[in-house]
């Protein structure tokens, strides 16, 4: 069956980077994942250095990009990497969990940005992936809240005049508070999972942004997902 | 004439960092400058090196401080180090950009921030520097607007609970428009300058607010410097 639209995962060896890579192959899409691992179900791999700077993973993976897909354009580019470190300022790890943050949000998030200025279809979704808390101050976890305050704050850049993207794109993150993956369930097993965002809702809603105009938000939103007794709501911030 | 008291300079030897230097040595103050170069009218100087990753720059700075403050207490800490790049997400130097300026901005606003966890006061005050167009997306200066959104998010995180920081310390960001600067008057010589925020004024406020808890403002406030006619007012964002 022939490819109905291409899209690019950004941490697609992730819980959620899979799920997207799954649900777009269900519907007989074309995927690229960008991680520092291959997912052997989407159709192409572009594998990321650990230890690459962000100049060297930037001009790495914009290459790789390139080489898979030649003068063809994505439909849409989703931003799922990251991850989550604790710590206040007199923390001895404090610099350190930034840098990791840092580099798993805000690394990512640029270079799926220039990807979308080289290779984004006009009208194209690019979706970045925020936080929740972040909207305010968040002492117990310093380096995630700055790292995703910088991420909301270039989701409105790219919502402006002369962002360097197609045009008619939509720029928008999406804020979840937790997402129900294997990794929470092991590490929360007491939680109330029925207020956890189901991968599933989230990789659908993102075919929805991608296939219909009108499902969209607003160019430049941060969308809160908000779950509660298993049904998930989407709430601009 | 003995010290009256002891301030930190992180970027002490800008224009900005000089002029914070200058005034305090006015007032018969002890000052220690952290920058790339040594600034000589200091008292002392931590000296940090061009290409330090993110982790090296906070330890060999957490050190040198220990160093030179031993078991004294500063009672302010001011981060003014700083740059500016323009460019969006289709610039090729993009992530070059937004490298640069998480390094100017971000990595020595968290190093300040531990800094302050171990050095400061009860009652002293951290002082970080972001900018107000930041506030909004910032669609021509993307690497800029994100590292200063971080910036502003931590200060936030600063004025929360459980923050590290010394008890009743004051965390607070300003927010410049233009600095009047000799570096801004020779790249911007046909603009207003009774604009521009004079260097003295940022000095002497944050004179008053380290020496006088009643000109203070708020814990974890973003405060504008809005210039018109010479004279700037302070205005909380």
């Amino acid at each position: 069956m022939a490819s109905t639209g291409k899209v690019l995962v950004y941490g697609g060896r992730g819980a959620l980077g899979s799920a997207i890579v799954d649900f777009f192959k269900s519907k007989q899409w074309w995927t690229v994942s960008v991680d520092l691992a291959s997912n052997d179900n989407a159709d192409a791999n572009v594998v990321v250095g650990p230890t690459d700077s962000w100049i060297e993973q930037s001009e790495k993976v914009t290459h790789g990009v390139a080489q898979v897909i030649g003068e063809d354009k994505l439909d849409a580019i989703f931003c799922v990497a990251g991850g989550w470190a604790g710590g206040n300022a007199g923390s001895a790890d404090f610099v350190k969990s930034a840098d990791m943050i840092w580099k798993q949000s805000v690394w990512t998030s640029t270079i799926a940005a220039h990807l979308a200025s080289k290779h984004l279809r006009p009208s194209g979704v690019l979706q970045l992936t925020g936080a929740a808390p972040a909207l305010e101050g968040t002492a117990f976890m310093m380096g995630y809240g700055m790292a995703k305050a910088a991420v909301h704050q270039l989701t409105k850049s790219l919502a402006g005049n002369k962002t360097g993207l197609p045009s008619d794109a939509l720029a928008v993150a999406i804020l979840p508070v937790t997402l129900d993956t294997p990794m929470n369930r092991k590490n929360m097993p007491s939680a109330d999972f029925t207020t956890w965002t189901p991968l599933e809702f989230v990789a659908s809603t993102f075919y929805d942004w991608t296939t219909k105009q009108d499902k969209r938000p607003a160019n430049g939103s941060l969308v809160k997902l908000i779950t509660t007794g298993g049904q998930t709501e989407l709430i601009p911030a």
